[in-house]
């Protein structure tokens, strides 16, 4: 029955798909438990749709027509019927592991060629007849390898050459950057060679620890951005930074601290030294980029918004404090503009949207939503500025993607109650960002909330309060280890609302300037480092993105860590990012006469323009 | 009288050339106030001699006959007779001005083509309609100024220039190190282009502060070298730096520490910022030079000596601490081999002994004393361990040339009674190098020490002493600032006699190498950080270096120190060291079968084979 996971299951009449997947260790999300009422356990029936049941009436809840009419139904509800053999698919976001590997981003297969490479080299020592430098019978060894002969060396490499050398008997490790011999170990430490890769996002920071022999990542760690102290929003710290050399010193010095502290924590939990790890990708917003490079951003945010550098950087570690090995050098992608970073080139890298025929549309939620449209031929770019809201933040009980943290919310209809989820399977805490989503649109799936996003008191449910706000209750404090009420707020609707138009007002221009039509676009992106799986339905019925078939959306996690996994590994992959930077044009959304409106209409939920979101009209309960 | 100084004067009847040269300003030295005793005022008549009177019976003691032959006289004594004009020649060594500037080291024109240039920049802003990253516009000025497309910019440059385009209200000064912006300044600084070049002897640091933008020296410094107290010579250094990571550390921290005392001394005394000191060239032997960049000299000092590299090195100034711009690089010239560093090469640089067809010798003395021998054809190198006692160092009553060291001596041959002349004319306080050579030579003319330089206690003389030990008393405690008899002792000119011989040795085997007779060299380079005037007549007297007609010796001071400027003055001349230091064989003392009788025959005074100082021998009285 899933031929494509290498897996066959036997559906035995009456019996559903969830269950006969979990029979052969398909794990299928349903966060209803199987009662057909959260709708996250879509599959695609491809042969045998005669060998099931009919469609229930709650897939035609949960399922758009032109869904169903694809093959799509819950797996809940498909039940076998008779004898015969059926071809199902489970698309990405249904299965729960593949859900767990996207939330660190897709894994794009690179050939592996990184910049930082080690030879073992046997060398033969010098007589008093002929005696030569060290450094001339390592490079005359380096070049018997196939070399090149213009490999030069670095000065921390130098000064441990002559010991290296002796102490290792005549035989070293030299590490390569490039054509820079950076490290000289005695002996053979050809297998210790790591890299770590960083996103360095407004809210968070993630990190990725791979070992460059393989391209495997050996750890991975994440801390919410230190600089958050300094204020929550990138403006604040753009101000703060500019008052003084000092302060920008330490918004600098905050942040690669705390990469540090991942560094420290992904060699500990790898079993290695941080010496070890002789190269590192940071990507990060046109700011955070600026930051963490000790250069002001302070012209950033000034129009007309002019980034110090748009190429790619490359910096010695210890010039910018981060404590890998000290010879080591930092590499930064391009950045396209003020407000469109690194951080989308490497989104951009991971979902290889530069090299597709077909129009895709990149989106990279974060407290600043990069979002590039485009194809092979040409592509652009903004930066809508969303808040923080999709990572929990400024949500009256958001939090972290924490154990407790509630992440999928379903809400059944004819009672008004919902159903949890939470980051593993703990007691509720708070809401992540994935749950505030599901909520938000499980809410106006089942009426809760109308179009403007306003809480329906009038309806008879104990959940919905006005004291001391307008509220759904989620989780009552006896359930939960908050010791209160978790529940959302009429404010925190209205977040939702202004970080989806954002959005959508950004991605409706940038559609404008190629003048194309959401139909057109073959593939959706959704990103982000939110640390859990965000429903692709549940942000499409906000009306976060244009309404396009839901098979053309993929969630990719972070796709930024990624991008920056891919230029860890790959020289090529650097070339390529300094290509693309290039290529994107930035659209300044502030400059655009349109984007007030489109904004505007784009507070509603899922928007003013229902014709612009077909598929959900289908699937809201509507008042009016 | 003296055309070639721009100078004329009337010798009237009767009257001496020295109170004629005076008369114009001509300042001649004459440590025994014109008496004939000294033997330092000499000068050449190359023009009417038969206007001046007879050679005198105390010039004929002072002068060998070939130097008569070749016009030479004392000014003191050569007379006025008739009217006639006569044309006469100071020799540099003679003249006092010309002996305070050779100290610091000969002046070798060099074409000025820093490596370190600065550029004053406009301009233009960008719209919002077209952004550029400042870079980007930065480059693209540079280009339109005629400098070449591939320009880089280094991470400090980077993190500056946005600001410093707006604080120039986009007019700013880059300093470009090669092809590498490694500073960019708000405004016009052009006028502001320093740069220091460090001589670091294994007993004193000498540092020249220069305006690159004229190539003047603007100030100059000296220190003892701090690492002194880590070990007097070389080896025990190296030992001590062998012991730890932690100790080698700490020798370049000290040296480093000493650099920077000069540097801001320097810049103090210029009126400078030291941020406005943008390039560095050091020399020094190879084990100064190994631990200034951090490098073990351990192997350096085990056979077969190998140096970590030969070829030159350009490190950023933070790298090794010195505290020049923090962007800047310090340049060091290539080294031969483990005891011939990058201050013989600086040396081969200044003396441009590399460019000439005839044979020269460089003699650059010190704690390790380089030789080098050759033309534009062959040049082959050797390093003497020669000790500190031509630095003043073990030497009893030994001293810096600093005010009140005895740095002149001449002994009346009628009563064995001493002249001195001190540092800044105070009262003697000590010896220094120089005073030490004079007075051991002297008191070889005189007879008061024999050829094998033993004290003959038997003259009769107040000033010869037995208790504690046998001395000659240059200075009564009643005429100095010590409050103690300051003596030449045994023991002093015992190391003055194993410092010359090892000297002379290792220039005897460098001939013999290229199997060539002392006549055969037309130049005598005698350099070395002495810090006062060394005379020429007094080294050869001692036996110091092959005897050759005067006039082919010169003294070069601190040649290398001259060779570390031009180096920070052109580019050119950065090449040509890389070319000089391959160029220049390397001969290791220590195997060559002949050195030790060579040293042993050359510690008699002057040698032990008269024949070899035919000179030498007219001018000392011989008891045997």
């Amino acid at each position: 029955m899933f031929p494509r996971y290498g897996k066959n299951a036997q559906l035995s009449d009456g019996n559903n798909i969830l269950d006969a997947a979990k029979d052969v260790d398909i794990e299928i999300s349903a966060v209803c438990g199987g009662r057909g009422l959260c709708g996250k356990c879509r599959i695609v029936v491809k042969e045998g749709s005669q060998y099931l049941g009919a469609v229930s009436h709650l897939e035609t809840m949960s399922l758009s027509k032109e869904e169903l009419a694809a093959g799509y139904r819950l797996a809940c509800c498909a039940l076998g019927k008779g004898e015969g053999a059926t071809l199902v698919e489970v698309p990405p976001e249904s299965r729960v592991e593949q859900q767990r590997l996207l939330v660190a981003g897709i894994e794009t297969t690179v050939t592996r060629n990184p910049s930082v490479k080690k030879f073992l080299v046997g060398l033969s020592g010098s007589s008093l007849e002929n005696v030569k430098p060290d450094i001339e019978i390592l490079l005359a060894s380096l070049v018997q390898l196939g070399l090149p002969t213009s490999l030069r060396i670095g000065h921390d490499a130098l000064t441990r050459l002559p010991t290296a050398i002796r102490k290792g008997d005549w035989s070293v490790t030299v590490t390569l950057e490039d054509r820079e011999i950076i490290c000289v170990e005695p002996g053979d430490t050809t297998k210790s060679t790591y890299g770590i890769a960083v996103d360095v996002g407004s809210t968070k920071v993630a990190a990725y620890l791979l070992d460059l022999n393989d391209g495997k990542v050996v750890a991975t760690a994440s801390t919410p951005n230190p600089q958050i102290a300094f204020g929550e929003d990138i403006i604040s710290r753009v101000f703060y930074a500019s008052e003084s050399e000092k302060n920008l010193k330490q918004l600098q010095g905050v942040v690669i601290a705390g990469i540090n502290k991942l560094l420290l924590e992904t060699c500990e939990s790898a079993g290695i030294n941080v010496a070890e790890v002789y190269d590192a990708v940071l990507v990060g917003n046109t700011v955070m980029h600026h930051i963490f490079l000790g250069i002001s951003p302070r012209f950033v945010a000034m129009s007309p918004y002019p980034p110090a550098i748009s190429s790619s950087v490359s910096v010695r570690a210890k010039d910018i404090g981060l404590k890998i090995n000290p010879a080591a050098y930092v590499y930064v992608p391009p950045n396209v503009a003020g407000f469109v970073g690194a951080d989308a080139v490497a989104d951009v890298l991971a979902t290889e949207l530069y090299k597709s025929k077909s129009l895709s549309i990149m989106i990279d939620v974060g407290t600043n939503t990069e979002i590039v449209l485009g194809n092979d031929q040409r592509t652009i770019s903004c930066s809508a500025a969303s808040g923080p809201a999709f990572e929990g933040g400024h949500i009256e009980f958001g939090m972290r993607a924490e154990p407790g943290a509630i992440e999928n919310v379903y809400i059944d209809p004819t009672n008004l109650e919902p159903g949890l989820k939470t980051v593993g399977d703990a007691r509720p805490r708070g809401i992540c960002g994935s749950g505030i989503v599901d909520a938000v649109a499980a809410m106006l799936k089942s009426g809760i909330i109308n179009k403007f996003g306003v809480i329906n008191t009038k309806l008879n449910s104990r959940r919905i309060r006005t004291v001391p706000v307008r509220q759904y209750i989620l989780s009552w404090k006896e359930e939960n280890d908050l010791g209160h009420d978790i529940a959302v707020t009429q404010l925190d609707v209205q977040e939702i609302q202004l970080a989806k138009a954002a959005i959508y007002a950004g991605a409706t221009i940038l559609m404008k300037h190629l003048h194309v039509e959401p139909r057109e676009i073959q593939k959706v992106f959704l990103a982000g480092a939110f640390g859990t799986y965000v429903d692709p339905q549940s942000a499409v019925i906000v009306g976060m993105y244009p309404d396009v078939p839901l098979e053309r959306v993929q969630f990719v996690g972070n796709a930024a860590g990624s991008g920056a996994r891919m230029a860890l590994l790959s020289k090529e992959v650097r070339e390529t990012s300094d290509q693309i930077a290039q290529r994107i044009d930035y659209v300044e959304l502030a400059a655009d006469p349109s984007f007030q409106r489109e904004f505007t209409e784009a507070m509603q939920l899922p928007h003013k323009d229902l014709t612009r979101f077909p598929t959900v009209a289908q699937l809201i309960k509507r008042e009016e």
